[in-house]
């Protein structure tokens, strides 16, 4: 907790100022814009922007983290809430927003954190640029000036196709204007031109690029107002001024003759308080490891601290909470030091809500639109569709399956899926590991060396009792085997089970068969298992005495385990000794090694 | 396709015509107590076991398999149609038989037979505990003579309990009895004695004891009624004499005004037809592998065979039938040499189907009960317990859990969720795999090494990077570290991501962080991810040149690369060249793979 406070200084204050005052530039337009996303009432936003960043100030540790409203939580929200009656709504906002800090409290407590992990950069990347499809195209008919009600994506394309002839110019021509300016606007940080004043301008306008199109706008409806005409476009509904008192969430609504209790109205949010705070924590993480260059971030105290945002924030009327991407690049971009900036945006935000109410109304709808279509535009990944085609296609599919998935049956479905693909290859590794097999020859004969890849676990073991079978067949069958388990990770019940069969297969046709570079606490483990007639050996040389009952033969032949640790000894002795002459192991050692067997 | 019936000779004749009418001693007794079983007329039992074995004939596989109906079976054919009403129960009948057919032949098209690698023998072992105990709960009550309607084994304990003092005398004796000989029957074939003959006689008793026990019964009920006494026990309904004339199973009901249509009968099976076919292919997977000694079983054909058996025995009145463990193993003791044994039983069959119908309605309840549970005491395995609890702890946990989930939420539930505690653990050991980290000093300083046993995936990645920004933290920050890749199975587009972003970290602190025994197809990979700060080397001998920026010392440092099969090569140039002097990369191997990466 403000572990920063002690070395806080002139220059810190000063950046922290500078990068606060800039990100407030940016979310008070984004607040708004994030609640219209949601439906919500343009002040809800507000109240989400400033109530978690006095918090975070407190508890945060990393420092990009500009926490607020985004775009992913506003539709995950308008996903959970989207059908609850208008007059319930800010009772079911302040319930999810309030159970998410709880469900992330328990995530810090149970070091759950380890969750996000199984969501990969392909699923993430499916997953957000599906959910910026969903936003623009939730946000086209703002842009064009249509209304009609829809539930999901699908409904949104035929109500667009259906309701398209009743586009208003105003809106239309406003929307797509501004979705101009803003791209373009985005470009500015990027000229590069020798004037530092001038770049540092252009810079500056390029970060303010929102709430320079927020006030334009704002002006143009002003004018159009007080010159007496009919505004062209629609406007944003009145918005409360100042901040609400705070009180706690409601635990079931009871007004009038209708009650609603608690369980009926988590059943309402449905998966909304598991899913939101993944993801919440999931951005948090993504951010930490984007920005932050020294590497070590606390993944639980981020989540209690993402926790406690969302708690106190649920007693202000607000949305579910986390760190912003965009706005966190921003934050980085300005110089930020400490987490310290987030209060500068706070206080913005507050003093917007405070005196700046009066004009919010002015704001068109379509502006809102474009500044929400401008946001997560940039955040459709397409340079992924190309590297991961170079690089792997198997993570590409994993990315289109979840994009479609996601558009088509909703984020968590799609989320769902993606995961459990991803999963399932992992699972594929171990059911078919890649098995080398070569004919390998000796002083004493041919022998047969098959290695798996990877072992020996319940999933992989009959396909190994299955190559075996196969290989003893398509050869000799007095051709002794051997089996390199160098990457054996362990051994259940099962893989012994099966190898102490194929065994009996072996032993019943009189073939030898050998389990060689077998690590010793497997050996430890099968002289547990019950199983009697199996050959394990830990080293390669006793191969030549299984195999061919003879005996060792050590000249020049340096045994060489393949675990790298060992090796690196054995190295050393390499350069120490005189290898002609000298075997590594000397004779009490191998028979030491013999008698443990 | 009768692979055998070419090189059929007279001794296999014989041997099979012994093991086939062994078995049919057995499968007689056992398809009635396993119809009763199931509540389904004991005929059904009777034309389940002859119409698949017929069919095994022509398309089996594997000599040892007595294919017919068997207590999982049944148990599972009782869960998914016990609440059909009476009246119906053929239709449903018939339509799961068939299903559960076209469910295999489907995994027989589709090759997905490996769906029962997921099933682990801890798993295995649990399910068919439990499954013993579900069907001794079940049949306590004939054993008692008592009698009410229960829908799971919950309600069975507690009817039991509550039913406990209307228990009759007769029965119970009856039923104790039987199972005290029929346990005591099953020791005879251990009996050691020096009389081949004697010894042949004992074991062929042994083998028989279900057929013995229930005449035994037949014949002291048919003496009592004919002395004028009242039975003092339950008798088994009458049985309908001869074979049904074959017919499609029913596709929808249409009687009268009832209609139940096609997608309404499989509702009502629920995911039955999954789950058994899926026990069904994994039962006679599990025969092979432990009586087959030539080890190669065709799953494929397997499931094949097992769909044309089902799909057949479904126009027959049959219920879903498959290899029987224990059958299997009497055919195996009885010296079986094809499956043409499978003719026989079922000869067997149908002539008991003909002629000994009328006797079969003087069958007690009570000795049915104790055949059943006789033969399933047995299949408990307490031993497993005690091997798991030195083996592998993780492993009895997961026999544990699977017998309470099965016992306790039913069989499906139980092995689900036993199956997917298992994979978790192959997960896990992707996600955390072991890190070995090691201080190594060289003439040129000192490193660290870092060997994590497991990866590149996703699910590993965010571990590793934390593993190595502490490592960093906690040691001088000067010095270099290296990560050991030799056990490496690939790369995915997160573990890319994350090991160009901690490389970008390390490179901020002006610390040097490279990874070597990189294998080639991940160097490949890498330069096609479009990340370019990371260090991979291929052998372990250039991080010195990476780590240090010195020139490579060749002498006498034997380059190992850890992949065996490389490994082996070099053994046989340090065999057969001087190292002392000559490098096992002369100059221009070296510029190559330099001038490579």
């Amino acid at each position: 907790m403000v572990k920063w406070a002690p070395l806080y200084t002139k220059m810190d204050f000063i950046s922290d100022l500078i990068a606060g005052v800039t990100l407030g530039l940016t979310i008070v337009p984004q607040s708004i814009a994030y609640a219209s996303l949601a439906r919500l009432p343009a002040e809800i936003g507000l109240y989400s922007a400033c109530t978690g960043g006095f918090l975070y100030v407190l508890f945060g540790t990393i420092r990009q983290v500009s926490i607020g409203p985004t775009s992913l939580m506003s539709l995950l929200t308008l996903q959970y809430i989207g059908n609850v009656p208008p007059e319930y709504m800010l009772h079911y906002l302040c319930l999810l927003t309030f159970l998410c800090g709880v469900v992330e409290l328990l995530m810090g407590f149970l070091r759950l954190g380890f969750l996000t992990e199984i969501i990969s950069t392909p699923v993430t990347s499916g997953f957000t640029s599906a959910s910026s499809i969903i936003i623009i195209v939730s946000q086209i008919r703002h842009i064009l000036g249509i209304s009609y009600k829809s539930k999901n994506t699908k409904d949104d394309i035929y109500h667009l196709f259906e309701h398209f002839h009743e586009f208003r110019y105003g809106d239309t021509i406003l929307g797509i204007f501004c979705i101009i300016i803003l791209l373009s606007l985005r470009q500015f940080k990027n000229i590069s031109c020798k004037n530092k004043t001038l770049k540092k301008l252009c810079w500056f306008i390029s970060i303010s690029r929102n709430a320079a199109v927020v006030c334009s706008s704002c002006f143009v409806a002003y004018y159009i107002e007080s010159s007496g005409l009919k505004i062209p476009f629609k406007l944003t509904p009145n918005v409360t001024a100042g901040i609400p008192s705070p009180k706690l969430p409601s635990f079931g609504i009871y007004e009038g003759n209708k009650t609603i209790s608690f369980f009926e109205m988590t059943e309402q949010l449905g998966s909304g308080f598991i899913i939101i705070p993944i993801v919440a924590v999931l951005i948090n993480v993504s951010i930490a490891k984007a920005f932050a260059t020294d590497g070590i971030t606390d993944a639980t105290q981020e989540m209690l601290t993402l926790s406690f945002c969302n708690i106190f924030a649920s007693c202000f009327n607000s949305m579910p909470i986390c760190g912003a991407f965009t706005r966190s690049a921003v934050s980085n971009a300005s110089g930020v030091r400490t987490p310290f900036s987030n209060f500068y945006s706070a206080l913005i935000t507050i003093l917007a809500l405070t005196f700046l109410t009066p004009w919010f109304r002015y704001i068109p709808k379509a502006t809102l639109a474009a500044v929400l279509i401008a946001a997560v535009l940039v955040l459709i990944d397409f340079e992924i569709v190309t590297v991961l085609w170079k690089f792997c296609r198997r993570d590409l599919i994993i990315v289109i399956l979840t994009l479609i998935l996601c558009l088509y049956f909703g984020i968590e479905i799609g989320l769902l899926i993606g995961v459990l693909c991803n999963l399932f290859h992992l699972l594929y590794l171990w059911a078919r590991p890649k098995i080398n097999c070569e004919k390998r020859k000796n002083e004493y004969g041919e022998y047969l060396v098959i290695t798996p890849d990877l072992g020996l676990f319940f999933l992989g073991t009959d396909y190994l009792y299955m190559f075996l079978a196969k290989t003893a067949r398509d050869n000799d069958k007095n051709l002794p085997v051997s089996v390199n388990c160098c990457y054996f990770k362990g051994m259940d019940y099962t893989a012994i089970k099966s190898l102490s069969m194929i065994s009996r297969d072996f032993e019943s046709r009189n073939q030898q068969l050998i389990f060689f570079n077998v690590c010793d606490f497997i050996i430890k483990l099968y002289k547990n298992s019950g199983c009697t007639n199996i050959q394990f050996c830990a080293i390669h040389e006793n191969v030549n005495e299984y195999l061919f009952n003879k005996e060792i033969n050590f000249t020049r032949s340096v045994t060489v385990p393949i675990i790298d640790t060992e090796l690196q000894e054995i190295k050393y002795e390499v350069k120490n000794n005189e290898i002609e002459d000298k075997p590594l192991l000397n004779e009490n050692e191998k028979n030491e090694r013999l008698l443990k067997e």
